[in-house]
């Protein structure tokens, strides 16, 4: 890697000198002007000190007063944060995930903000199922093989091409194709842990990571996560220079699952260094990157792994859609292992989707597609916003979060979201509490509202009907 | 359980004699005449009774001189079995059939001899692709949503009513629907074993199974396995005594793979009472029984399972589409961590391929499918094994299985069938070499032939080629 640029290095010394204690939480930082005379940078480049600092979440500027040293950030809001627990933990978060979906599965669900997906009219699902009948047309003897152990070839070219253009380099022949990204995650786990191994996550994330990792027999240490810039850094190194041994790390960078951040570059390049350095693999999910607001591409953590650490998996099921289960994995130096257990998992997946998605995707209609989805997302995250500040009660605080479907959401108060998740599913509406966001009981009122839907009369009253039932809680 | 009926009470009665040793090998069993007078039994009954001893293979008779005690069988030849390996090992088997389908890939290959599926053209892929056609046509939204956790439940229902037939009862509420067998015994062993376990096999077996079980860390004992009865249960009795625990075996009753044996139903009874008794639990691959060559289905072991002990996995890749990876796992008790696994590892499969399936296999058409489908079989195995004894050296030994599409031969004297697999493959031939069907070397002298596809000339010319390569090797 070339040497980090001047604001970079600045930075790092700082936050050097914040980490051995030489300036405290709470102290004043050096002034805008201060930095310029002492270290002969330009305006611009101090400023992008502190905002890299800011990102960090060791900076914070307060109005009229200037820049303070704080502690390591909370999210989304002041409320402080619970430490990360001190040893690996064996989840045990399924039981409360599987009550709760099937609590769902026996109410009559009228409005559903459960769902991490858009609406099925939001998806190129007509033009899929055409190139599926195409390719059935075209080839009568398409059932007649097994799919190939990797995948179909074409598809495993076209998206080593596509993460070309977000400077991320897959080699197409290192590109496994899975059932979804909850298999490319398994299958990552499986390569470089044992049962009994110890493997951090953000926190909150998405609990199906959670139950991935139950059921691999590993335990779990939860590093606070903000839904500023995403994973606390400043908490993992702690964590890292522990006494546990962290095997691997599992991090959504881009529109983390629930809090909707994308790690800044300076992180994401932070953090691929301090795992590489700790020897703890890095598996990276990025099912969501695709629905970020801007047209330019996110950067992902592969990109900026020099040592090869990280392990990048991805799906297709949240941007094109639910109904396919195609995911994919490139595990770099481990690849030859993920080769054998996906043959051993489940062997090479169905060639019908993949020639049906590879059809799609080659053609420049699928970045037209991404762009008019992500103006809708964000539209649609905008009302949905609105409408529960205007109808939830004073205090509640929502993510803004820069993409995706997601809105994270923590209730004032004493409210408790397991309470707020039945009492909506009676009136027909299904939430995710944030209780199963995490191992402990730390998200208690913090919910996940999906935003995947066009803002209707009935997605309005849902909201207002939330609110009420919030409203007559306290 | 019913008391078993008299024969078979008998039959036990004189195997507990065999087992202490009161009969001892080479010695005279009591002639039918002297059973009938000493048990007050009818003909029928006392001829029974031999037939089930020769079944469990302990009783052999030789043409004019009466039926024999005899060692427990050897397959498919007499050549002397090695002994069950005395504790449980870690498999080893992958690197060495990774090795082979490299080859295989790298290799011209003219005529596949290696594989275990029919020849395309004798599977209903064009109603299968209509049936395809008329979903995706039928539903713009099919894409739409994530296929159900458990699986379609029309499917569910029908491979439930189907396994009534065999008189298996399957409740279609507790079947889940996997990405082919691979899946179902995935889940099967993760539910139950532990790394570390020790896991018992048939040996010969499928090598994908010895993949499986490498790759979940499991350890692995072998128990000799016959064409004529399936596993050797005297074998088998004497490792469930001994001092390694045994958590799960996996047995194919039918048309095991690579031997072609059909367990008879008294040993199928006798197997799963030995599991139960002995707390190991059964896991029954059934992926071939539907290609035996009579219309009257076999049984499984699930059907002997009284005390909920076996978990029956099951495929129809090879009888319906080896493009379409649709397997199941009926697993009893243990049912509830099986869907866990299944939703932990990848979600439900995909709706369409169920879609069509169930839309087939509803129809009658499917069991006339079938019964074309086990004909052409038959005379494709019966057209293979003569080509083989005719080509092949004195002293060849085909099995002649009385269904699917596989034939196990052992060759005569030194010849080696790693060195015959390099020699077929320079030849533009792929065969399975013998090796890759157990963790030792025991099986180096066999091969697998793969009778899947209609006699033609080109075949008739790969055999005679084999044949030679065979005849220079001496």
């Amino acid at each position: 890697m070339n040497t980090p640029p001047l604001y970079r290095q600045l930075a790092n010394h700082y936050l050097d000198a914040i980490r051995s204690g030489t300036l405290k939480a709470g102290e004043r930082f050096p002034s805008i002007r201060l930095m310029m005379e002492k270290h002969a940078v330009s305006l611009s480049t101090a400023v992008q000190v502190c905002r890299q600092l800011e990102n960090y979440g060791v900076l914070e500027a307060r109005p009229r007063s200037g820049n303070f040293i704080r502690r390591p950030d909370t999210a989304p809001a002041a409320t402080p944060i619970a430490p990360p627990l001190d040893s690996g933990v064996y989840v045990g978060i399924h039981e409360l995930v599987s009550s709760v979906i099937k609590a769902s599965q026996r109410a009559n669900i009228k409005v559903n903000f459960a769902s991490a997906y858009c609406a099925p009219e939001l998806y190129p699902l007509k033009i899929l199922q055409d190139h599926m009948l195409k390719a059935l047309r075209h080839d009568p003897h398409l059932l007649g093989a097994p799919g190939s152990a990797c995948g179909n070839s074409a598809l495993r070219n076209i998206l080593a091409r596509r993460a070309l253009t977000a400077k991320t380099n897959l080699t197409a022949e290192r590109i496994v194709i899975t059932n979804g990204a909850t298999e490319a995650i398994n299958l990552a786990l499986r390569a470089v842990t044992q049962p009994g191994d110890t493997v951090a996550v953000e926190s909150p994330t998405f609990y199906g990571l959670l139950q991935i990792l139950e059921s691999l027999g590993l335990r779990v240490l939860e590093v606070p996560t903000t839904a500023h810039a995403g994973i606390n850094l400043f908490a993992l190194e702690q964590l890292l220079r522990g006494s546990v041994r962290i095997q691997a790390l599992i991090v959504i960078p881009n529109l983390q699952n629930p809090l909707g951040s994308i790690m800044p570059d300076a992180n994401k390049a932070r953090l691929v260094q301090l795992c590489a350095d700790h020897e703890t693999v890095l598996i990276e999910d990025d099912t969501y990157g695709d629905l970020v607001d801007s047209d330019q591409p996110l950067s992902t953590l592969k990109h900026w792994d020099v040592r090869d650490n990280v392990i990048y998996c991805a799906s297709l099921n949240k941007t094109l859609a639910p109904g396919i289960r195609l995911g994919w994995i490139s595990a770099g130096k481990w690849h030859e292992r993920v080769e054998m257990l996906k043959h051993t998992q489940s062997r090479g997946c169905e060639a019908l989707s993949q020639l049906a998605v590879s059809a799609l995707m080659k053609t420049p209609s699928y970045e037209r597609y991404l762009r008019r989805l992500r103006k809708t997302l964000t539209q649609q995250r905008q009302q949905m916003s609105a409408a529960i500040i205007r109808y939830f009660p004073q205090g509640t605080r929502v993510t803004s979060p820069q993409g995706g479907t997601l809105l994270w959401i923590e209730l004032p108060g004493q409210h408790s979201s397991m309470v707020f998740f039945h009492e909506a599913l009676k009136a027909g509406i299904q939430i995710s509490p944030g209780d199963i966001f995490s191992n402990d009981k730390r998200f208690n009122h913090f919910v996940r509202i999906g935003c995947g839907a066009p803002y209707s009369a009935k997605i309005d009253e849902a909201l207002a009907t939330l609110g009420r039932l919030l409203k007559n809680q306290s």
